[in-house]
């Protein structure tokens, strides 16, 4: 069999401790914060009947998602986000689901990308909606739960930007554009950053708007002032006690999915600006899609991927976030029971304790292991420990030892 | 598009809350455990090439694994375990990874099973392994590992039977059996338990073993006593300060896989006994598949569906297992801020506090929603409150009510 050549599908990815422990990391910390304001976990399976899935993304979404006939010729899909699931869901157990029905989900979904930078075809997505209610308190909430997750995280200069999708509808002086002429200007709108105002005016133009209508689109959306909803959420806001510097509105934020119906917001991180860490907002016209009713909705995504990489470039783990925090090396065969003895007194004090179990095993090496882990101590215990009654402690990051009780070196780890 | 039939497909299950929460609490503590002993987190992705799993799980195995043809013509197959791509992991990165290599893996699997009850094709693998080492201390560490983790989870009578496959390789009085023939003998002897002596007598029988060699097959199990590899881990386990009581020498167990070369193990619980709750052993020659040499190893799988069946049954939930620990309620509109700053300090005080974020809903109704989520407490602010500085804490599971100053209530709710 080893002709086989080991390797990952392209946009797939193995993740090893490192990446692993960060990627539980923040998983943690977020939901944390979901479950502080009450939001509770939803698990949905990999695979629906791909009516489930189909025609909800639009003609790209069909295109990329993962489509196949299964073992028993029914035809399936693999996830492709958790939005229509959630909707299955609201639909499915209508009667069970407590209302407001407010739920995290954090699974992974699979969409053909080309893959490019940043860009994969299996990724976690980790997502927070309040469906059920229309009041402008959910909506300030989820903007605060945002703001709580990623101050959590350890951003500072973050700001949460605010618009009205009602300010993105395009009419007057003498046109109105169609609902789907209108999300095309809306996406060309979401360039706005990216492309300047002559490369929006410039692609408005070739996508058919006139240089009237162009304008006026472009200055519409420049001279936008927040809607009466919009005073109400940041009224709300206020009442939530967050920091204004933590948010503002945004007449430019357009977000070009067109299912959004009120309020869209998106996050940026001043030092790591290359592009929006999570976006979200009002969808009241979405969920209801099996139920046949509207079924008000608000809620937001955390670019997962993203927020890691930022936060790696911006140092923002913690330097000793490693599984154990101490190897408990082994002297001699006839010492074993110690080293566990010692390793079992720290297990009971939650202190994540690694024992290294081959004897035979030179104990240079052993300290190199521990190197290769980056776990921070070692413990080491020889004849000499034995008799006095201690153990030495080895930081391996500041290179110095020192004997101590095991109660000192409990002490010293659970600093 | 409402004429869509809601469903999920047979053996795929969304997990509501209720359910979410507890096989998140499951996790949670096994990884504590895992983590206490240093066995570090893996991911790997759902999708596979083909060729990486296609043949590794028997004929039976290629049958029920999903397999398709993705966009890019490529043939890939959804992940069937998590041994075989551990092994593509060690022989991928042999250079980055720290030997012995201890991982736990946490992550569906998908099978395209006949369902039946408890048997569906989603489902999470819980798997925990070793490899790099054939030093019996991780052996014994893997079965304390075991133990240390059903305690976590709160069983009281529960066994770990142990046996060494060295015990199942039957010769002698005239014949040796080849490996294939020795393996069905295996497979008939690991339903002993289920189908008794004579059962298995007349199985082995039917699969054409004569008389004498099934009754000396069965003697042979039945006489058999520990290895002296087996002798070497008991003697360990000892070390490891692990409970007599909580460990058995049993050779009528089998474990029906072909791959196991050493300990083998699986837990039984005494007021649970539908079978095992897991299983493992020693596996010297499977991860080594793609490098093409031997790669020690040995590893348990946790039977996490069952457990949670197991824990439901054997009631080892905590009663108070709910997202929100309380529901601030809101009186009156104009009350909205005393509730948002009550449930903003108790946040503070790492007490989840969910806002019932709509005015214009009547506390009768409040509280049900209270009630529906399983949320024990509820917070009541009214005028008077405000006025004395109280709020009033709702007990729902005892019906009592009570005002309280906010801290006697962070205290309350922190006990």
């Amino acid at each position: 069999m080893s002709n086989i050549k080991v390797q990952t599908l392209k946009g797939f990815r193995d993740f090893l401790p490192t990446q692993a422990r960060r990627r539980q990391y923040v998983i943690n910390k977020l939901k944390q914060v979901f479950e502080s304001f009450g939001f509770e976990p939803l698990e949905t399976p990999a695979l629906e009947y791909e009516e489930i899935l189909l025609g909800k993304y639009g003609e790209e979404g069909d295109k990329l998602m993962y489509r196949f006939t299964d073992n028993g010729d029914r035809r399936v899909a693999l996830r492709y986000d958790q939005t229509v699931p959630l909707a299955r869901v609201i639909a499915q157990y209508a009667n069970e689901l407590p209302m407001p029905f407010k739920r995290y989900q954090i699974q992974p979904v699979w969409r053909a990308e080309n893959t490019q930078k940043g860009r994969f075809r299996e990724f976690l997505q980790c997502d927070i909606d309040t469906v059920g209610s229309n009041s402008c308190y959910t909506d300030a909430e989820i903007v605060c739960v945002v703001v709580k997750a990623f101050e959590k995280l350890g951003f500072r200069n973050f700001k949460i930007l605010i618009n009205d999708r009602e300010n993105l509808k395009f009419y007057g002086q003498g046109f109105e554009l169609s609902q789907d002429r209108n999300i095309t200007a809306v996406r060309v709108i979401d360039k706005l950053k990216k492309i300047g105002r002559e490369g929006v005016l410039d692609e408005l133009s070739e996508k058919g708007f006139t240089t009237e209508q162009a304008t006026f689109i472009l200055q519409k959306v420049e001279s936008t002032i927040p809607t009466e909803n919009l005073e109400k959420v940041f009224t709300a806001l206020e009442k939530f006690g967050i920091d204004k510097n933590r948010y503002e509105f945004s007449p430019t934020l357009a977000r070009g999915l067109d299912y959004y119906t009120g309020i869209i917001l998106e996050v940026e991180v001043e030092e790591y600006p290359v592009g929006s860490l999570g976006g979200g907002g009002r969808y009241d016209k979405l969920v209801g899609m099996f139920s046949g009713q509207d079924v008000p909705a608000v809620g937001f995504a955390f670019g997962f991927d993203r927020c890691i990489e930022a936060m790696e470039a911006l140092n923002l783990f913690p330097d000793d976030l490693t599984t154990a925090k101490v190897l408990v090396t082994v002297f001699t065969k006839e010492l074993i029971k110690n080293s566990i003895d010692v390793a079992d007194r720290l297990h009971v004090r939650d202190i994540n304790a690694e024992i290294y179990l081959d004897p035979e095993v030179k104990l240079e090496k052993q300290l190199k292991y521990a190197d290769q882990k980056g776990i921070p101590y070692v413990i080491i215990i020889g004849d000499e420990e034995v008799k006095s009654g201690k153990v030495v402690l080895k930081d391996l990051k500041n290179r110095t030892q020192e004997a101590f009780s095991l109660d000192e070196v409990i002490n010293k780890l659970t600093q």
